[in-house]
C-alpha cells in the first residue's frame, strides 16, 4: 500500500488530513496562514510529535510570507510564539520552529528548504525506528510472531509517513512476524479507537481493539508480549511524557514482566529537562471529558480534570529506540552513554 | 434529598428506572414478566451486583405467576435459569434468585415476601457499609476531609439505596468530611461518567470526572487519599472480581501507597470460589468498544476484546467492608477469620 504521508508542502501551502474527522470522513485541509496552522494544532486536526514539528517547521514559511523577517522582526516574532505555544508538552514543536526560523535572516526560501529537510528527516527516521524497533521486540521476544499493545496514535499519522511505535507494529507485519496488534482506544479523544485501527485496517494487520482501562488487565493475563509508546518529550533521565494512559500501561507491563518500550525521534529527548517532575502537564479542561464529539455523556456542567499527557517513570521503560540509537534503560543504558548507536 | 431507590415493588409488578438512558432522560421502566426482566439485566437497565439480587428475587415471583411452581415445575424452572444466566459474572444474581425460588412449594406469596426480605436487607446494608466505609477511610486517612477516587456506579443506582463504595462517599458528605470524590468514567458503558456524577450532582456533593487512564497517573500525583470500589464477586482468597479498570487503580494505588478499599455486601462474598482465576469473566463483545451509543468511534467492523470485569488479587487490596464486618487483609486478616464484626 502506499504510504501515509499526514502532511506535506503542496503548491506554496500546507495540506495535511483533518484527523479530527477521522475515521468517518478523510478531508484535507489547506493550510496557508499561521492562524490556520495554530488552530488546527491547537484542535488536534495535526497531532503526534513528529507531525507538529514538521507543521511547525512549514508554519515558520508561511508566517515569513506573511510578516517579511528580515524587516520590522515584531509581527513574525509574534506569529512565531503563536506556533511555539499552540500546544506546550510537545518538544518538537517548539524546537522544529526554532530551528526554521533561526535561518529568518536568509530568507523564506532558505526556510522552506529547511523545512522540507525536516520532513525528510522524519521520514527516513520513521523507516529507521521501525527496523530497530523490530529487531530490539524480536531479541526480547523470541524470533516468533509478536502481540503488540500499543497506546493512542503513533503511525503514519502521527508522523510524516509510518511512525514511531506504530512503525515497528509495521516493520513486523511487513516481515510477516506480527501476531496481533492490540491497540487502546485512548480517551478523551481516541485516537487509538479512531486513528491507529484506521491505520491498521488499511495495513491489513490483524489487530483488537481493547478500553483503556483494559490493557493492564489483559497485561496481566498474558495477552500482549511488548508494550509500544510514543513519546512527546523524554526527559535527561529517561522519564517520559506521553498520551494520559501510558503511565497505567507501565504498571501493567512491569506487574506482567512483559518489556514496555518507548519508540521516539532522538528530536524528542530533551536533556534540559532533568526529570519527569519538570515536564508540564496540559490539562485541556472538562469538556473532552464529558462529552464525545458532540454526545454529552455525563449531566450539562460536570467538572472534570483531563490531563493530556502522563508522565512513566524511566524505572518501568526497558528501552528507549530513536532514530539515532537504543537505550536500555534496564540494563543500565542512560541517555548519557553513547552506547548501543544505530548507524 | 430523597434516597434514590432504584428499583421496588409497586402494583404487582417491578418499577425500575431505565440505567441506560440516564443522565439524559429519567425513564421508569415497568416489569411485569421474566423475559423483560432478563432483556433489563442483559442490556444493563439495572445493574450493580445487590441491585441485580433483587432484581432477580422478584423475576422469580414473576415466574411464579407465569408458571405455576406448585405444578409441572419445567416452566418454571427453565425460567429460573434464564433470570440466573442473564449475567455471568454477578454471583448476587444467582444467589438471590436461588433464595426465593427454594420457596416455591410455598407459593407466590411467600416468594413476595422473601423477595421483599432481600429488598429490605440491602437496603439496611448499603446504611451500614457507608457508615462503617466512612468509620475506615476517616481511620486511615486521618479525621479530614477525604478525597475518594471510585470507579464505575456503585450509589443507590447499583444497589436499592445509597450503594456500596459509594454509600461511604455519601457518608463522609453527610458527615461534612468528603473534600470531593472523582469518580473514573468507566468505558465502555460509561457508569462513572453517567451515573455516578448524576447522583454526586443530585447530593450536591463535590466531584470531577476523569477518564479511566488518568486514575493511576493522578494516584500517583497525590490527587487522592483513598480508592473505594465495589464488587461484583470475592473469592474466597479475597481476590476480587469489579468492573474492568479496578485492577489498573489498584495498580495504581499500589505504586502511590493509598488505601484500597472494596465495599460490598456480605452477599457478594463466594467462598466457593477458591480465588481470582476460579472467576469467569464475561466478554460483552466488540461493539461497545467500537461505538458510543450510536456513534461509531472506530472503522466499521473493528474486531475487540471487551472483559467486562477485571480481577483485583488481594495482595492490592487493603481491606473489604461488608455490611457484616471488616476483613483487613493489609494487616493479615483473611474471610474465614472472624476478626472486625460490625455488630
Amino acid at each position: 500500500m502506499a504510504p501515509t504521508r499526514t502532511l506535506d508542502w503542496i503548491n506554496d501551502a500546507v495540506e495535511m488530513i483533518d484527523q479530527t474527522l477521522l475515521p468517518q470522513q478523510e478531508v484535507v485541509l489547506r493550510v496557508a496562514d499561521v492562524p490556520t496552522m495554530v488552530d488546527a494544532i491547537k484542535r488536534l486536526a495535526v497531532r503526534g510529535a513528529p507531525a507538529l514539528g514538521v507543521a511547525g517547521a512549514y508554519a515558520v514559511v508561511l508566517a515569513g510570507r506573511q510578516h517579511d523577517p528580515t524587516g520590522d522582526p515584531t509581527g513574525f516574532r509574534a506569529a512565531i510564539e503563536q506556533v511555539r505555544t499552540a500546544r506546550p508538552t510537545a518538544v518538537n514543536l517548539a524546537r522544529m520552529t526554532d530551528r526554521v526560523a533561526a535561518l529568518a535572516g536568509a530568507g523564506v526560501g532558505a526556510m522552506l528548504a529547511e523545512a522540507h529537510r525536516i520532513r525528510d528527516e522524519e521520514i527516513a527516521a520513521s523507516t529507521t525506528m521501525g527496523e530497530v524497533g523490530a529487531d530490539l521486540v524480536l531479541e526480547l521476544v523470541g524470533n516468533r510472531p509478536v502481540r503488540a499493545m500499543t497506546i493512542c496514535n503513533t503511525g503514519g499519522l502521527a508522523t510524516v509517513e509510518r511512525g514511531t511505535a506504530l512503525a515497528v507494529v509495521h516493520t513486523l507485519f511487513e516481515r510477516d512476524l506480527l501476531a496481533e496488534a492490540i491497540p487502546v482506544e485512548t480517551r478523551p479523544l481516541l485516537q487509538g479507537g479512531r486513528l491507529t485501527t484506521w491505520e491498521l485496517q488499511r495495513l491489513g494487520a490483524p489487530h483488537r481493539l481493547i478500553v483503556d482501562s483494559a490493557g493492564p488487565f489483559l497485561l496481566s493475563r498474558g495477552a500482549a508480549d511488548v508494550v509500544l509508546i510514543g513519546a512527546d518529550r523524554v526527559a535527561a533521565n529517561g522519564d517520559t511524557a506521553n498520551k494520559i494512559g501510558s503511565f497505567s500501561l507501565s504498571l501493567g507491563a512491569r506487574h506482567a514482566g512483559v518489556p514496555f518500550i518507548v519508540v521516539a525521534p532522538e528530536s524528542t529527548v530533551d536533556l534540559t529537562t532533568p526529570d519527569g517532575n519538570a515536564i508540564e502537564i496540559e490539562d485541556r479542561g472538562p469538556v473532552e471529558v464529558a462529552t464525545f464529539r458532540d454526545t454529552p455523556i455525563a449531566p450539562e456542567g460536570t467538572p472534570g480534570i483531563n490531563p493530556a499527557f502522563d508522565v512513566t517513570p524511566v524505572a518501568h521503560i526497558h528501552s528507549l529506540v530513536t532514530d539515532r540509537r537504543v537505550v536500555r534503560f534496564a540494563e543500565g543504558d542512560t541517555l548519557t552513554s553513547t552506547a548501543h548507536l544505530v548507524t
